[in-house]
This record gives C-alpha cells, sequence and structure tokens, in this order.
C-alpha cells in the first residue's frame, strides 16, 4: 500500500464510479458483481483488513464495519459478498493461512464462508457434511450439500466446515480451504431471490474433493471455537453495518422523495404534511439507533470489555429487524414511487429482509443472547 | 346464466385452470392477465354484479368479496384487475349505463377506475384534470394525467373523473365512461412494481379526448358522492378481501412448509419447534381476523346498520395493514427458502405491500375514520 | 325469570346503577365487587346460561359474551368474576350437577374456577394437587396449592382440579366441586395487581380438604377432556368479549376527549390535529376487529363448523393482545390527561394487560392453534 | 467538594441506602422522593453540573446522565426530579445566576422547570401566561395556569416562562426564576397517576405573583432560544438515560426471575424455555440500543459534531418508545409474577409509559427531528 493510502477516499471513488452505477442493473438481472468487486480488490479494499505482515493494509473491524456500511448504502449485493470475504479474512488470519492472505493482499482473490448445508439449514454449528482422511496420510476426501454460499462459483476459495476428521474428543466441525476450481465442487444451483439478488448465494456440492490436510484452517474439531471466536464476529457486525447504511440510504431518499413531491391540489410538498415526516423521523432514528449500536459494539471489542461479546450477538439481530421493520416506513412514506421499480427504495425494501435470515437468524441469535444472559452454553439441548 | 349456474363452481374452476397455473408467470413477466380474465368472463364472473335486468347473475357484494378472496389467494394481479373492475360495475349501475352494463354482463368487457392523478396524487377526491363543453352542445372535451389506472391499455372502458363541467353550485367532480380506443387516449408509462406486477397500473392520458354528453355517469358535480356512494364500498371492501385471501394462502403455504422440512441433525421437522408454530399460529390469527372484519362489514352494510359506513372506511386500512405486518411472519417462518423466487411467499410477500398504497391510502383512510368518529366531514381543512 | 324478561335491559340497568358507578372504587381499593355480584344476581345474570330445566334463562354462549362485553366495558373486574363463574357453570352442566344449577338459577350463588397451580403454573392441564380416596368408599381427601382463582374466598363454590384417583389409564386430571367453607380450604394471599384488581385473584391452599365422591364432575380422569370441550370455550370466548369491551370503550373515551380538549394558543381542539384522529382511527378499528372475530368465532360455534375449534383457541390470544397493544394508542393520544387517575383511560390501560397473563397464556395460545394448524396434539412435547 | 471525591461512589452509596430502600413506598404513597433528594443533595449530586466558579462539581452532561440511568434503574420518581433539577441548572448557568448557582452548590436547594400551561398543553414553545411590568421599574407581575410543574410544592424555586414582557420585536417567551413561597405562587392540585407517582406533578397558578426584574433569566422574549439552546438537550438526554436505566432493570429483574421460577411439573425453570429467553433477549437489546444511543448523543454534543442537535432531538423520543414497548416484553416474560405490585417489573412498566408523554411529547419530537431533516424550521405552521 502507498503510505499515505486511504481506505475512504479509495472506497467512495470505486463506490461513485462502480458500485453504486451498477447496482440497479446487478438487482434487475440478479448477476454477480464482478466489476465491482474487482475494482475494490484493484483499490486495495479486499486487502483491507489482511495483516500489513502478509501485506495487507492491517485494518481492524471499526474499518470493516466502515466498507461495508457505505457499501450498503450503495449496493446490497456488493455489501455482502465483501462482508464474507473479510469473515474468511478472519478465519483465515486466526489460522495463520500465510499462503492466501498473501493472495488476498495483492487484490485479486475473493474468498467466502460455506458453512450452512442442507441438511442441519441455518444452525452452521452442527455440520453433516464429512472430511475423511485419505490412505496416504497427506489428503483428505470432502463431502457435503451446503445449502447457501455467498459468491458461489465467483469466490476464489471458501473457508468450508466438516464434521471432525478425528473420531475421539474432538469437536463438532473442522474448518478447511477449499479453492476454487477443485475437481468434485460444483455450483448447483441459481439464486433468484427476493433481495441481494446479486450476491450469488446458491447451493453448492463437494462430491469427493480431495484437499491437502495442510488446507486445514486450525486444529480438527476446533473449527467451530475459530468460527465463533474469530469469523462471527466480523459477520455479525458487518452484517449489522449493512443494515446501517441501507437505512441511511432509505432516510436520505426518503427525505428527497418528501421535499421533491408536491400536492399540486393543496399547493404544498409532502414535506409540508405531519404523517410523512413523522415517518420520515421514525426512518432516521432507527437508522441512528442501529449504527449507534453497531459502533458502541465496536468500542466494546476494541476494550475487551466485558458485554463486547454480547452487544457481538445483539447487533446482527436489532439491525437486521430494525432494517426490516422501518424499511416499511420508507415504503409508506414513498407511496406509489417508492412501489416502483424506478426507485431506490423498491430494491432496498427487498434488501431489508435479507439479513434476518442469513444465519445465525434473528432467532437462532436471540435464543443466544438469552442463553449468555442467563448463563447457560449458547449451544445446548434446552 | 344458466338456472343452475354455481358462481363458486364456476370460480374455482377457473383459478384451478387458468389462474393458479398462470400466477408466477403473471408475476415474473409483469405482464398482463389477459388470459385469466378472458377465462372468468366466459365463465360468467365478469358479470357477477350487473343486475339481472342487464343481464347479469345479480349478485351482491358478498359473493364479490368471496371471489376476490379466492382469486387474491391465486393471484393478486388477477384479483386486483377483477377488483376495480366491479368497482366501475358499481359506478355503472349507480348510473343506470344500460348499454355498457349489457356488454358487461355478456362477458366480454372488462371495465376499471381512472380516478388518481399526477397532480393530486393519492388524492382522488380532489380532480384537476377538466371536461370542457364543445360548441355543438352534445360533446365534451377531456384533458388528464392519470397516475395510476389499473387495466390500463386492458380495459375496455374507464370510469373516468374531472372537475365539473359547470361552474356555479356544482360539486367538486364529475365521472365520466371513457371507451378504450377513444382518440387522445394513451397509456404513458408501463408498471414496473414491488408487487401486484400484472395489473397494469400505468398513467394515462387524456389530451383532448372527446366523449357524448351522455357520457356523463351521473349528475354534474355529483361524481364525488357517487364515488363515495357506491364505488367506494366496493373498492374497499373487495380490497380487504384480496388481503384476507392473501392472508390465508400464506398461512396455508407456512404450515406446509413446516411439516415439511426437516432439521436433519436434530431429526425433526420445523414443525416441531416452538418459535416457528407462533409464527404459523399469530399468520393464521391475522387472516381470520382480516376476514371476520369483512364479514362483519358485510352485514353491516347489507343490514343497513348504522355502523356500516364507518365499518366499510375501516376495513381495506385494517386489512392492508394486517397483510403487510403478517406477510412478514410469513417470511421468517420460511427462512431461505420463502426468500427465493421458487417460493409463493416471496411473491404474495411483494403483493402484500400494495394494498397500502392504494388511494385511498391507509393514512387517508385512518383519516376518515376519526373524522366520522368525531363527527368532522370527511374531506375537510383540519 | 318473568316472561318478558330482557337479559339487556337488566344487564344494562344493573351496570348503569350498580356497576359503572363502582367501578373506580373497586380498582382503588382492590375490594372484590361484593354489591355488583349481588345485583347482577338479583337480576337474574348470574343464571343466564344455566338450563331452563335447573330453573335458569337457558341462554348461550352468545349472550354470554354479550354480557361480559358490556361489563368489560364499565368494570373488567367484574367482568373477569363472572367470565370464570360462567366457565364454571358450563363445568357443572356438562357433569349435570343439578344441585348447584339450581342454585345458581337461584340468583344468590357465585361459582368460579380453581385450575392453576403453584407449581405447575400457567399449565392448567398438568395439576400436582391430589385427591386420594378415604377408607369409607365416599369420601376424597384433597391437598393442593392453587395459584390465582379468581373470586377465591368470595365465590360460593369451586370448579376445582385434581390428578385423577385411580392409577391405571384414567387421563391426567379429575374435576371436583369444593364448597365454600370447607375445613381445611383457605386463602393464602391477597391480590395487589396491575389491573383487574378486584377480582380477588388469590392463592388458595386445600390442606385435607374432604369432599364426597358425588362432588366429582364427570368422570375419574376425564377432567381436561370436559375442561377443553366444555370450560375453555366459554373461558377463552367471555375473555374476548371483556377485552373487546375495554377496546370499545377506550375508543369512547379517546373521542370524547379529542372532541372537548382544547390547544388555547391554536384555537383547535386536538380533534383537528392529523394524528391523535389517526391513533383514534387505529384503536376504533382495532376494537371493530377484536369484536368482529368474537362474532365469527360464535358463528362458528353455533353453526359446528369445522373450524370453530381452531377460532376458539385463537380468540382470546388475538383479543389480549390487540386490548394490550390498542390501549397504549389510548394512552398516547390522552396524553397527560390519560396518565391521571381521574381518567377512566388509566385504569382500563392497566386491566389491559390482564387477559395475556390469565392462563392459557397467549403463547399457550399460539402454541395451542401451530399445533392444531400443523396436526399435532394440544398438549404434547415438541 | 473533597479533592477525592467521586460522584460514581457517592452515588451508588445514596440509591444503596436511601433511593432503592424507598422506592416501592414513593410509588406506593405516590408521595414526594423527600429523604432521597436530601441524600442526594448532601453527597454533592444536585451540585453535580453546577459550574466550579459557584461552587459546583463542574460536571457535564455525560455524568448528569450517567446519574439519572442509574436513578431510572432504581427509582423513576427520583430520577425525574433529579432530571428536572439539571435541567433547571442549565437555564440557571446560562443565564449566569449566581446566587441560586451558589445555593444548589452548597447541596440545600432543589430547582426545577415550570413551562407546560393549562392552554398550550404540551407546547410549551407558546406560552399563554403573562408578566406585567409594575410602575416602580423594578418589579413585575406573573400571572400563570402552569398545568405540569415536576416537584411542585417541593421545589425552593422555578424556572417559569411566561410571554414577553416588551411587546414589539421581542421572542415569544421570557424565563423567570419564581422563588418557593412567594405569595400569590400555590399548588393547585395534586398528582395521582399511572406512573412516577412520586414526581409531584402538580399544575401550579400564579395570581399576581411580584418578581424583581432582575429575576429575568437571559433577555426579554430571549427564553425560547435559551430554553432549546441551554435547557432542551438536559432535559432530552437526561429523560432517554432514565429510559435506559429503566430498561437495563427490567432486563435484570427479568433474568433473575427466568433463573428463579420453575415448572415443577416439567421440572425444568423458565430460562431452559425457548419463548421467554427470547423475550429476554428482545428486552436487553432495547436497553442496550437505548443507551447506545444516548452514548453516541453525547458523543456527538461533545464533539460539537454536525448531527449533536438531530440526536438531542431523536433520543428521548427513541428512548421513550423503546421503554414503552420493551417493558411489555417484561410483563409477559414475567407472568403473573409481574402482574404483581411485589414485583419491581409492575411498577417499572408503569414508570415506563411516563416520559412519552412530557414535553416535548414523542410526537413533538417526531415533526422536530422530521423538520430538521427536510430544512424546515422547526416550529412552523406546517
Amino acid at each position: 500500500m502507498p503510505s499515505q493510502w486511504s481506505y475512504r477516499d479509495e472506497l467512495l471513488r470505486v463506490i461513485d464510479e462502480v458500485v453504486a452505477p451498477g447496482a440497479a442493473e446487478v438487482d434487475a438481472s440478479g448477476t454477480f458483481p464482478r466489476k465491482q468487486v474487482d475494482a475494490l480488490g484493484a483499490a486495495g479494499l479486499l486487502a483491507l483488513t489482511v495483516p500489513a505482515e502478509f501485506g495487507g493494509a492491517g485494518a481492524g473491524l471499526r474499518e470493516a464495519a466502515d466498507v461495508i456500511r457505505e457499501l450498503g448504502s450503495a449496493c446490497g449485493s456488493t455489501a455482502m459478498v465483501v462482508t464474507m470475504h473479510y469473515a474468511a479474512v478472519a478465519a483465515l488470519t486466526a489460522a495463520g493461512d500465510k499462503e492466501t492472505l498473501t493472495a488476498i493482499a495483492g487484490g485479486g482473490h475473493l474468498s467466502t464462508l460455506a458453512l450452512s448445508e442442507q441438511g442441519s439449514r441455518s444452525h452452521f454449528w452442527a455440520p453433516m457434511s464429512t472430511a475423511v482422511p485419505l490412505g496416504d496420510g497427506r489428503t483428505v476426501r470432502l463431502d457435503a450439500s451446503k445449502s447457501w454460499v455467498t459468491s458461489a462459483g465467483h469466490a476464489d476459495s471458501y473457508v468450508w466446515s466438516s464434521r471432525p476428521l478425528g473420531e475421539a474428543g474432538a469437536g463438532p466441525m473442522t474448518l478447511w480451504l477449499v479453492p476454487a476450481g477443485a475437481p468434485g465442487l460444483s455450483v448447483t444451483g441459481t439464486f433468484d431471490g427476493l433481495g441481494l439478488r446479486g450476491n450469488a448465494s446458491a447451493p453448492m456440492t463437494a462430491d469427493g474433493v480431495t484437499v491437502p490436510l495442510s488446507a486445514m484452517l486450525g486444529a480438527d474439531g476446533a473449527g467451530l471455537d475459530l468460527a465463533l471466536a474469530a469469523v462471527l464476529p466480523v459477520f455479525l457486525i458487518c452484517s449489522a453495518a449493512m443494515s446501517a447504511g441501507l437505512l441511511r440510504r432509505l432516510a436520505d431518499e426518503t427525505a428527497a422523495h418528501l421535499g421533491q413531491t408536491r400536492l399540486e391540489h393543496l399547493g404544498v410538498s409532502l414535506a409540508q404534511q405531519t404523517l410523512p415526516r413523522a415517518q420520515l423521523a421514525r426512518l432516521r432514528i432507527e437508522a441512528d439507533r442501529t449504527w449507534a449500536l453497531v459502533a458502541e459494539t465496536l468500542s466494546a471489542v476494541e476494550a475487551g470489555r466485558e458485554d463486547a461479546q454480547l452487544l457481538v450477538l445483539e447487533v446482527k439481530a436489532a439491525a437486521g429487524e430494525a432494517a426490516a421493520d422501518a424499511a416499511d416506513l420508507a415504503l409508506k412514506a414513498g407511496g406509489g414511487a417508492a412501489f416502483r421499480k424506478e426507485s431506490v427504495v423498491e430494491r432496498l425494501f427487498r434488501d431489508s429482509r435479507a439479513a434476518r435470515v442469513m444465519a445465525p437468524t434473528t432467532d437462532a441469535l436471540y435464543d443466544f443472547v438469552g442463553r449468555a444472559l442467563l448463563g447457560l452454553p449458547l449451544l445446548g439441548d434446552a
């Protein structure tokens, strides 16, 4: 990185030149934002959180969240693709995968997570897929039916979960890095959904994929611990930041609409009506409340505060629900205009429903938060 | 009509054979449900509420609402097209337009409303468009920018509002019947929206359209009274019935999803989980509450009860908001599956937001209801 | 009953003369509405649903719901006391307890339910209390810690649950009629709560209470079936009717407040402001939606419709939640005035939270409804 | 103040020894928390925000908010009394009233606001009360009907609004400091309300009260500017902090309840049930979201950020609505136990409705926020 490099300047430039202009088309056609990801990579933003020792910018979670918030207000699909990349980088960093991190630092490598599965659905902590050691002592065979892999078929590598290799005493999950193009790895569907239509969140199958033993990230059976400690905070906070960006954009669009739209027979603009003003106010308050909780969570994590884990578990649920609820206010205040595809509101409204269903879902997070407050194990029977 | 004709049997047959199979395509392509409307016409359902003296089935509001509820659970776009047709029939009946009613009774004529305008937006009670008598004493020139005309370009006639012809003493609005194909009448946009994507709700322009004076529906200046007394109850009750049908379908789809979907790692179906069950229950309760209010409103109207007008003003607002709120429950309970276009839930969720923004909007109706309860005029300054 | 007796005339007279004037004092002091119950008894209203063969008015659930709705708009505590009485009458009728029913028909006997327990809390279907046959073959010993008995210490008899007498093959619960004043029966606390402050919902203890075997209502072990089939519909529908009455009263009070209160510096009344009008409208809509569902449920029960059981399970949950939500609108629209004890709104707001926590609670009913829709047993493990 | 004085240590001690033990009694009897205020004064906490030059602790808004949050979780009435005192101190500080500030620094002087009026209700920005110069050029006559004065009859001084003294060109409001005991000043009612029952929020009348001209705070006619710039931020932020404290306490109480309460027939505690855990999670999330917005607002104010005013206008509305909504979750999760006056939840639930109705109300603040976002004047016609 050049010493005077400012990630924010680069980010705003790439959004302005590439991400924002392409957002409507990504949504309409449901195509992966290839050009957008390439531009972000070229600008150094895929390397933002890669440690400096591997050639990255060495930035932290606060900067990552800031990037995702800005992307979230411009193009949700791009924001989600980058969120998953940052989450994967966190796994690679925790596991010390020098080679891949160095590739990412170079700007041309996109990674992602491949955790959720057909069988256990959004319960990513309970993989049903397998890893079996081959006779040679150096390679492993992976078989899986992954259900929702963001950037499926477009990423250069996948942080992949399976049941542990070993039998006794190991934890419930092992993580692997699976390269794109591995024989036996295939994308087995396409994504045609309500929102985030360009994030290529498709099912993938591993049918006898062979990876070297060295592709294991962390220790055998320790994958859940690694996921919870390193990956989950990045995913949860960035997902919340995306919702915050979306909400802020909705508030801005709504204010513009109210200011511009006139009731000609009354000779007034919508801005001069009490009810739309109140809807705008509530929308902006939700945007600000959502970002305030992200900011508080980042402060707690950075300071190692006692309540950091609790806030991390709260932040995506809070933001995802706020986004879903408040996007409705934008749709109401925007009336018929917001209902049409010419309006950004229509797209953001659909995007607003996505965060809730991504694992861990809101309901799963409520259960984690409740358990944490009650002193129960996060993943338990009752 | 054959004497043993049962509108319900015909309706369920047409839905089964034509409406339901075509619903996904109507939504995906955003095309007008031509085949569906033709089939309903051929089956006598467009003539359902035409008085028997003009050759119709002479059915009432209860049967109309029943038709719309069933259509609403199969294809929202078709339901809305027929809702507007029934509302237009009510205007024609009140005005005694024998010729058009006879044509509708024949099964091959679709009508609709053209009330809302670019200038006054959803305030349909305040038209800015004009009707000017031509010198001959027999014809009138209409000029208008209509904003949201359901079935625009597909209907055979339009119940059309303008400022009154005369100047002094007349009320604020006059209604006309404008035939499709009148010179100067054009559809000036297409509809590409979040939901009800096939209802062809597009702007239309009248640029010097000439109609005979006899095209006037009711007296000059009396159009608002006619709209409030005859048209509004049909539109509001049918719109609510559509929401009730949508909600019921969402509950049925959600129950099916919970019963079929398994968490393989736990060996249970979603039906065996507490939270999805509660979401299903709340969804079904909203469906039943919504239909119960429609039924109560119909009873009040039929019995000429004192609270009939109040309930008519309440029913679309109540149903539209319930549909929007409860559709979210279906999206939550359906998880990733409901988020995909393969699922009916995804389409119904988008459709669920449409009723609220159609004039009179929820906020306008809340104001009417509040005014009625407070003894204030429905349309006033404060 | 005199042949021209009209329960409605009597009801409105008693409300006017006794119930309404005493409501504020019942709430303020938290005392049981003795005078009110006596007046209702003298007017024949406690005998309303007693079959004519036992000297009652032989009215049905519709009339009972109507009584409770009217009482609910005047005095929630009285409404709940009578609700429990009607539920007890249903049990006595199903079991054919001629003696008690005849006493109730006489006007001087109040009954109630004693089902919920300290141990199993709101899960009334799982009693922990016991019934043990004494050696004489004619008498039974009852021991229990009941948790919330409405009219505790004021009723003349209690419909009482215990584990079954016999061991093998019997169902989980047996019902008994326990007379007030039985040795060993005591009220072990007082009720000082948020709302329904006069309903004397207190814990009771049976410490070796002896009743004759003939006090058994229905067969041994069949108490749950009897409760579900006969008692629950009455309780659920009447509880919902109470919420409907409360909501209607809140709407009426709010309309009166908006009409009377002026903003002197603006020279307008609150009725001329958009936001309070919208709050009033939403409140009245909830009142009407709630009553519409009660009416629909009554129709379904009377006609023996297939969906009758489902609607019965829905109606209290729907009404209780609507009351809680909408009472907040009255509090908002009423501003500082509604916040003070001089206002009826303040009392009704507190009362509005009671229905939800009474067994079966909203959450229990959501589970029942979900199970019914999914074809699962109502009371099961998962 | 002793140099090692820590306001937090003193605060927690006073809460522990005086405020918390007396809270239930303050609520039950509706009496002013005299002992609590005296203890806070003696501990230096009434002098917390008095500038050091007048002998106070010279602390800022952050410390004031922290005090109110802690008080809000222990005793809402005390928290509101101190909130109004801190708001009055801000007015006195802006106006440079050395004498009163010095008295407050001494610990024995409680001040408050007297702004809202019978005529203009919660629109405190439009006083109808008058200030008339007496002939002597040194004294002024005040006449007013104040509607809701916190600490009425208990405060030592009142920051008082009137119409301006002069006629032309002055702003709409002038502020005064009126001492307790001034002839003609009287408390004309008592407060018996739903919540915050000890805050003595009663109407007061000034009937020819005479004050010296030097009692004017700021310039004639500049009272609204002073109120908006100095008083409003303190009141709004402290009010929000009170709601945050209340929410946190409700979450703590709910967690304790779920951990302690067992379903004996199932052999589990409520903590082991999914639904109560989810309710607890949502409650705690609202508590944390609320405090996060307070913290963000404080940061914005301290840094002089551009969005500081907007956040100040948002924070009480956001917190007041969150408190009202989430307190319901505590009531649900707490079941019958939370419904009884033995439970702190019952009191906090009632207190949770108070912030919304205090001027500026939620609806007024929504309008201010909407106007700020739309570039309209805060106080305008449309």
